[in-house]
């Protein structure tokens, strides 16, 4: 039985309350030693918390955890970090420094999967925009002919980005009778394969797909990945869902088909990240729009909570972390 | 090698067209000798047909099959459905006889049970409603604080009925981290364990569940299964999916608590089948109603094509039908 380890919690005060609120801490205490709730690294009080703990659990708001922290802090063996993206919340000379970093991105990804699998089948159905349709016309209508190519068997789903989230998504998708395609640059054929698709490049994907799932970080390199063209040539009936970043997409060419009726949109994420008023997105029934919903929210956040606590049990039984960041992967993930 | 079967095909025009168009047809041609496509039973031409053949391939709009019909075809192995239920187009008498019944019940089953599973886990998001809140107000606001409840981590699913679908539901169910009860007359405790499912009590089922999803077969005995006093159980913020059938449920006291905004629905069938043009729920931000689309649809009804050729195949084979109907499980089930 080793000592119980000393950890800090820093996040903003609205993260703590969502995703450690006290029974989740009561969960922590059973197993570590709270030490302090930063929402700063500076003070004379947190140097003080600093320079006690083993392990910092870092969340959405918190403070940057940098070289001057990891000075103040000389017993520091690990960041938990709370939420998906370290990036904004951890600097890579952390993790050249060799503190494991750990992220609860992988239960973030889960309801960002789910929440897409469940958009992916309805858009097969074209359940949304025949509920918006039933709605006006409230009577009976030809449905079939109103919706050509609807229904769930055999139809092509294209996912754009074999990311965490991709994945999940891919391993999903197995339990359906769909042709899946994938688009992915680092993705050899052979990986796609084993994850249950057939790799394509990104023209054949929005060409040939009947929904297009986007999956990618947002890198410098995806900002505008599909672009005008790329919404060009998705054919008409085809559905764009998005629950990944507002800027990979070329919204305001999406906006123009949406609108005219020739494709439909599932948005998660917009450009702003909440649409302006008067946005056409809002009132077409060719689209559904939902202010960034799909990742952790509610009782989803006891997810994170649990990731961060099954981590703790790790570090106490000198066990490696399950969800560890490695310092390269860093510069192609979100 | 046996001589092809010779099968007639026996459903309205519109399903012959909808699920056997000419490419599905040339399908069965390769495997089977096609006499006759019969809309009726009871002419010169019906009866020449019916002399002949082997196998009837029925379908929504057939007429019966009775004891008439297999007076008439002497020849007669097996009827195979091409769709859902059997009941309405082929007599008990029949299945009394011994001729081979078998229906499509179970690749109909997949597209709802696909349709079920994303509509729980968008209800588990709020998300459909949170999408109206969206339409509406059109900028941030606390999504949290306006749904609480929300996220699908461990909240509890309620399925009623293990039919067909329901199994289906139940095993797609797995993938998640749900809690989830059933509710089944027929069902044993031991039995719903192996279904990954507690077995609970309706009145428990209704007041415990965060989702709760309707399975069961209309039948006498489950009109108004979900009576008032039912629906009275329901929690605050829970959610009733009905993809079975509109009787099953009391949908004027549902009605009363969705527009009240205590709960919410998410309808494909109503009562009537299609909702009276001033019908509330139409309107309601707490109600999404589709007309009756969750079955075959569309490309959906190529499954049903298939799973005839293959019973086909396995006749011609003389290996037993997949999708056999037992004579006495008739009586309970839709």
């Amino acid at each position: 039985m080793t000592a119980r380890l000393s950890v800090a919690f820093a996040m903003s005060a609205v993260s703590l309350e969502r995703v450690f609120p006290p029974e989740r801490q009561a969960a922590i205490a059973e197993i570590a030693e709270i030490r302090g709730i930063l929402t700063e690294f500076d003070s004379a009080d947190a140097l003080g918390v600093l320079a006690e703990v083993e392990v910092i659990v870092t969340g959405w708001g918190a403070p940057v955890v940098d070289l001057a922290v990891l000075d103040a802090a000389p017993r520091l063996r690990a960041v938990l970090h709370s939420a998906g993206s370290v990036k904004p919340y951890i600097a890579q000379a952390v993790l050249d420094r060799g503190v494991q970093v750990s992220s609860a991105a992988a239960a973030n990804a889960v309801p960002v999967a789910e929440h897409a699998v469940a958009m992916i089948v309805l858009a097969g159905k074209r359940a949304l925009p025949i509920a918006a349709r039933y709605r006006e016309v409230r009577a009976y209508f030809d449905i079939e002919a109103a919706f050509p190519g609807m229904g769930n068997f055999g139809n092509r789903i294209g996912i754009i980005g074999a990311s965490k989230v991709g994945r999940l998504v891919l391993e999903r998708l197995r339990a359906f009778e769909f042709e899946v395609v994938v688009y992915d640059p680092f993705l050899t054929d052979a990986e796609a394969a084993d994850l249950g698709a057939v790799r394509v490049s990104l023209d054949e994907l929005l060409a040939t797909s009947d929904v297009v799932s986007v999956h990618a970080p947002l890198l410098p390199s995806t900002i505008d990945l599909i672009d005008r063209r790329g919404i060009g040539l998705m054919h008409p009936g085809a559905t764009l869902i998005n629950t990944a970043r507002g800027e990979i997409i070329d919204q305001a060419a999406l906006t123009e088909r949406v609108v005219a009726g020739e494709i439909f949109a599932v948005l998660d994420v917009t450009t702003p990240e909440v649409l302006d008023a008067d946005d056409p997105l809002y009132a077409s029934d060719h689209a559904i729009v939902t202010p960034h919903i799909a990742g952790s929210m509610g009782r989803e956040l006891g997810r994170l909570a649990r990731s961060v606590r099954d981590e703790l049990v790790r570090l106490s039984a000198d066990e490696p972390l399950a969800h560890a960041i490695d310092a390269r992967a860093l510069a192609i993930t979100a």
